[in-house]
């Protein structure tokens, strides 16, 4: 009853169903029985970015798949495009660095999303860019790239097209092998409603032809090594996985399966939308440009003369609702509300009433009710009707 | 009842209390509520490491740690003493090179600890050695190497020494302060009893200058990020953590000051010694010289004729107990017996048990029963007194 609810972008609510897998007994992880888990782990995975590739299962947070996607792909020198539009756009460039490529930086105002011509551009001026890196769902601002129009232009140009999905993959649309994606990655604590500490990534066979003409530059991460683990009679990661969060994103998976790829993603839509409409009703200003806006995440800016701490110390400590608030130069100047993986029109409802509520509470003019009756327009027949799986 | 009994080394069974703990809902990682379970942990950590230094937990496996390790310390071309006399030994090889480092090996045969003289005579002749690596026990052939003794001679010199207690600690005497080492790191799923998917790691004041005048090569394991993180006043990790497999891992290291460092090693080396009579008295022969032998991994040759598939497969299909095989060269000629975690003399006694009738269904001349008793005798008052926490 008093567990608090958790309407952040990312680790999300984690159904029984799945903590119950993760508390399965510990197999030996080089076993047949574990190799079979893994297979078909892997194999619902690539489902879920719907791709042909095989992907990979790595025991880590996203930033780990991150790194594996440029640490197998990039040497010494090698020019890298980094689209950056928000902290995690920036973490590319900086694993680019720390890898020794030379960062393309491609500057997006945070709030707003790439333009795809603007890519094109620099691919025309800048000769031998090796990758393209574009962050999908920029969770720290609330934006969602083009990552299909991207990858079309991709096409014309020999760069791979390496993309973090990490908070949008099983929340919003990203069709691996029909967008152009070379090599993609997520995490899977947050559209996919696993618990954190397991990270995906998989590779087309143009990223497994850069990748095999490069010393990799990271030996946990090293790719070739999982391609060969995996491969073997009895698959196998290369080093010792972690078991209980393989249980549980193999669970995860199912109950995606289960839902639908298209109908989780149609919940998404309308909760983002929803909350969208919740937010203005109240009066409040979305952070990212509205027709850049995420599917899984709104930033909202802060309501002048609130504090971060009066505000969302509310909506937690009074209201046991869990916000999460800017990052870096935003931080106290935007509140985040994440609506991924487990989350339905009762979760957007509560959470906007809770928003209201504590507003009001400080002072603001809000009239009780009006933010949430814009939610519930939203999901009335003819807007956008609920249904359930 | 079907559940099969891990006796690998690692990941070992896990308690029912820590799976208990593990399925907790998942909280926000950069709230104060997993700051204190964060803070806790890491504080057991440092005990168990029997050190003053902090200690950092790192979602991922022992591989991890090891870069992590050698990833912050290393520039190009420094050289590195490698003390190699297994497959993880060389896999701190393998990771000094990654990292542009220059391996000097100290080559052990496999089934020998190193000799502490051999390793002063080439930090005496080799000049300017930036760190040293030692695997105490070296998973992959059930040797224990001398890592108080070569902590007193490297006392004479000014690298670093990296010690890999990933399959010791918890389960033998390893006093980070007390024995010299610089940096130890160590993972979740041997002695300390957690499912697989953490590792930690404890850097002293002269392991961080190194660090802090030394460019990190990896990203994800950066540690100065983490000794960042971590100092902040809600401490928290760089990266989202695997939130419950902290819950798991705090839950864990409860256990162990519940039963206490001391007993929990001395219940380690009855159940090394048990396991050693048990296999002798059968009429096996270890792998391991004996005065090198592991306190929690026995090895064992494979007696002449037998296969790895008829006797583990037997052991594992037929008796429920899974062994380990030989790792690369081994493969097939060796078992693995582990002895790590929550391993009581019930275990050995079955694990002896099941050792004899699959030998004997094979056409080995053993008397059923001879090495159950020798395992006996070895818990008997006199010998070694069990005692229960």
């Amino acid at each position: 009853m008093n567990e608090t609810l958790l309407m952040i972008p990312g680790p999300t609510r984690v159904s029984s169903r799945v903590l119950k897998a993760m508390s399965e007994s510990i197999v030996n992880h080089r076993s047949a029985v574990f190799g079979e888990i893994l297979t078909e782990t892997n194999e619902m995975m690539s489902e879920v970015f719907q791709t042909q590739n095989q992907s990979y299962l790595i025991t880590g947070s996203g930033t780990a798949a991150m790194e594996a996607a440029l640490g197998n792909v990039i040497s010494e020198g090698d020019k890298v495009l980094n689209i950056v539009g928000g902290k995690f756009g920036e973490r590319f460039m900086q694993i680019t660095e720390t890898h020794g490529g030379v960062p393309v930086e491609l500057e997006v105002e945070w709030g707003n999303a790439a333009n795809p011509e603007d890519i094109r551009y620099i691919l025309e001026e800048e000769e031998e860019i090796k990758a393209v890196t574009m962050v999908h769902n920029e969770t720290s601002t609330g934006v969602e790239n083009p990552i299909e129009e991207v990858g079309k232009i991709l096409k014309d140009f020999d760069a791979l097209y390496v993309v973090d999905t990490v908070s949008s993959l099983g929340g919003a649309d990203v069709q691996v092998d029909n967008f152009g994606i070379d090599i993609c990655v997520t995490g899977s604590q947050k559209c996919l409603a696993a618990p954190p500490g397991m990270a995906a990534i998989t590779l087309n066979d143009d990223a497994w032809k850069v990748v095999d003409k490069t010393e990799s530059k990271t030996y946990y991460l090293n790719l070739k090594k999982y391609r060969k683990s995996g491969s073997k009679a009895v698959p196998e990661t290369p080093y010792t996985p972690s078991v209980s969060l393989m249980y549980a994103m193999n669970e995860a998976l199912k109950i995606i399966m289960e839902e639908g790829l298209e109908a989780r993603i149609k919940r998404h839509e309308q909760a983002a939308k929803a909350t969208v409409n919740g937010v203005k009703a109240i009066g409040l200003e979305l952070f990212a440009s509205e027709d850049a806006s995420s599917s899984t995440v709104t930033a909202v800016n802060m309501p002048e003369g609130m504090t971060d701490k009066n505000f969302r110390g509310t909506m937690r400590n009074k209201y046991r609702i869990e916000l999460a608030g800017g990052q870096d130069h935003l931080k106290g100047n935007v509140f985040r509300i994440g609506h991924m993986g487990n989350i339905t029109h009762r979760e957007i409802i509560s959470t906007i009433a809770a928003i209201e509520m504590s507003l009001k509470e400080f002072g603001y003019e809000v009239e009780l009710g009006t933010g949430v009756a814009a939610v519930q327009e939203s999901y009335m027949p003819g807007n956008n009707s609920l249904e359930f799986f």
